[in-house]
């Protein structure tokens, strides 16, 4: 008898007849034997709908009410959820945030999971209740509500699962991990399985498909993870460590991602603490800079290029202003119209060459290419938008993706 | 600096733009100086959509997981509140039934409140914040989400004020209480004071405005409350202790309720424990019942009538059933077509031959009583429902209601 922890997310819960078919699933499972403790998230677009709201009352809710809003979509779910389960004859429970004592720290709307009661779960457990648990939510040592931000619910699942030991399940919209995200490339294979560390990456690098805090939980902590379409229809995908059961490919996926911009700094000091004081700036107002690329001094000045998600370039140039009060003045460029190209794999720690043949690729389809970063398990450049498609055949076709 | 308890019902909270209203008016208020707690009902019509989702799921949802959603009615008020009134630059914070220590016991659905923990509100008014309170919510011993029933807001709102030795006014869609329903009778007359003991045979008797449960508490902790329109365009009506600046008047209001059912019982056994049986069987079945007339023993057999909501008519009958294998089978009949007229006045008490005046204006105008019953302060009338304009009419002319 195992312990499941299933997660669901908006779209599976999209209406009544939707929360009965996950209802049934969720029934049948645990008739087959296993412990379940299910995640969910709110039904469909509620998140969205609730945002809009407070948004029309003021241009900036206060964060701290946002959560109590916020949160109550999930609370809907378990209710739903639970009331259809135990219509079916299958005994249910709901807990929100507060009531598993899902402790978290850090700010309103992107709080982080510290601790979670299991005690609580493990009763209901041995009651044969299906323990049904609000995702995304939790409360924080002052007994406020607050969110985990956007994944939350996947990052709940994956804690949970760890708490309680258990394996992880996500039920979502798509059917698994692809190499590329089929839309832009429906030659891509499905993976039967893929790596913590190439799944935070491929996460990181926006492939939608789980957010990648909850992959790193999974990571740490040696959750198996299992990623599928919520009606079953096929098999999907499984996140674990890396072993040798796995494809021997150098390259396991390429990730595409137009939501970044391109901020280049001209003319910067090349001091000892410039270029630190200029992330750190960056760091403060909590904008996560993704790539950066620096040249080499020439009569003491450098140029530094990084991306940024595009929603924080306002706030992202706010700061670079205010470094010019400390560092003189320096000029600033910025590109939004940038595609970033990422290529992740394993195999790349021991294969040589990885690099050379992606940009091969490029130059031999005439792809320019601005910047460029690279890490153990991932190279990436950006490019022109226009070159996005062709970019993406070539890249596939050489890594056989 | 006085510390009062608002409440604001979900008609005042329709939709975005009431939210404005509302956090408008209690700025205003706070700015006079006055320290603010708010207690607010879900908006519109949220309850009743969420409960007909949970009745399509499952016709019988399980109590505790309706609370569990319907109390996020509430909690979506709360937070909506509290960002337009900081985005008006009035610092307000939310609370949960659970966060303000709000302790019930009894069954979900209709939970009792047991008590508040005062010091978390008296710690946010140092502050200088408004507190929003989510009404008709708490939770009980067992960490569970509960919910108070109809009327729960008031009774939160009440309940807060005692605790918090505050004055309680509750902001709702009509400008006060009447001497009569102005929709029966147009002529009726807004009262200015009424006491606690009359408004709550009023309340009980369906006069809608509060329930009584919020008056009873009111009463037991002599919170002074004052029922008022939303928008403030008009005087409402205080709900205070009986004292002489009241009018003297012998009857101050006549309530008519069309939801209840008459049941009578004939051929029923006269013995010590028989009529005790029934109405224990029925208080079992947590069915409220209201007039009770009982005729003198005919061949040691009786017939007694009673009054109980109609909804609760087919439990009732259930019971009787059950009656019967203890007592011996009797004759029961039911009567859906009634109308019950009260008046009530503190003044009876004091002042006698009201029931006759009461009843020869009814016979004058040619109109029959099925069951009658009295109380200190109160007459209670079951007549034909098409008899009820004429009645009303009469009764207000009589004792210038």
């Amino acid at each position: 008898m195992d312990i499941v922890v299933q997660k669901y997310g908006g779209t599976s819960l999209g209406d009544l007849d939707k929360i009965k078919k996950v209802a049934k699933k969720i029934k049948d499972r645990k008739d087959s034997g296993d412990k379940l403790v299910v995640v969910v998230s709110a039904m469909g677009n509620t998140t969205d709908s609730l945002k809009s709201m407070a948004c029309r009352l003021s241009e900036n809710p206060k964060p701290r009410e946002l959560d109590v809003l916020m949160s109550t979509g999930e609370q809907v779910s378990i209710a739903l959820l639970s009331i259809a389960l135990n219509d079916m004859g299958c005994k249910a429970r709901s807990f929100t945030g507060h009531q598993i004592g899902l402790v978290t720290e850090g700010y309103h709307t992107k709080s982080k999971i510290t601790d979670i009661d299991a005690s609580i779960i493990f009763q209901e457990l041995d009651k044969d209740n299906v323990v049904i648990v609000a995702g995304f939510q939790g409360i924080n040592s002052n007994n406020e509500i607050t969110t985990l931000g956007r994944g939350g619910s996947d990052t709940t699942a994956v804690a949970l699962a760890a708490k309680l030991s258990a394996v992880c399940e996500i039920y979502t919209d798509v059917d698994g991990i692809y190499t590329i995200d089929p839309g832009l490339y429906p030659k891509a294979r499905k993976l039967e399985s893929i790596s913590y560390e190439e799944m935070m990456e491929m996460a990181s690098l926006g492939s939608g498909v789980m957010h990648p805090r909850s992959i790193e939980i999974g990571h740490n902590y040696k959750v198996p993870i299992y990623v599928a379409i919520s009606t079953g229809e096929c098999p999907g995908t499984f996140i674990k460590e890396s072993d040798n059961s796995m494809e021997k490919t150098v390259i396991t996926g390429l990730a595409v991602d137009n939501n970044d911009a391109m901020v280049t700094v001209n003319n910067f000091p090349y001091a000892v603490h410039s270029v630190s004081e200029l992330f750190k700036g960056l760091a403060e107002k909590h904008i996560n800079v993704d790539m950066i690329s620096q040249t080499t001094p020439v009569d003491n000045k450098i140029s530094v290029s990084f991306t940024i998600p595009r929603d924080d370039l306002d706030t992202a140039l706010k700061s670079l202003k205010e470094l010019e009060s400390k560092t003189g003045s320096f000029i600033t460029e910025t590109d939004t119209n940038i595609t970033k190209l990422s290529v992740v794999g394993m195999g790349m720690k021991t294969q040589s060459g990885v690099a050379a043949r992606l940009f091969s690729v490029l130059a031999e389809n005439s792809i320019n290419i601005k910047i460029i970063t690279t890490s153990e398990i991932r190279i990436s450049c950006t490019i022109d938008p226009g070159d996005q498609a062709k970019a993406v055949s070539a890249i596939a076709e050489e890594f056989d993706l």
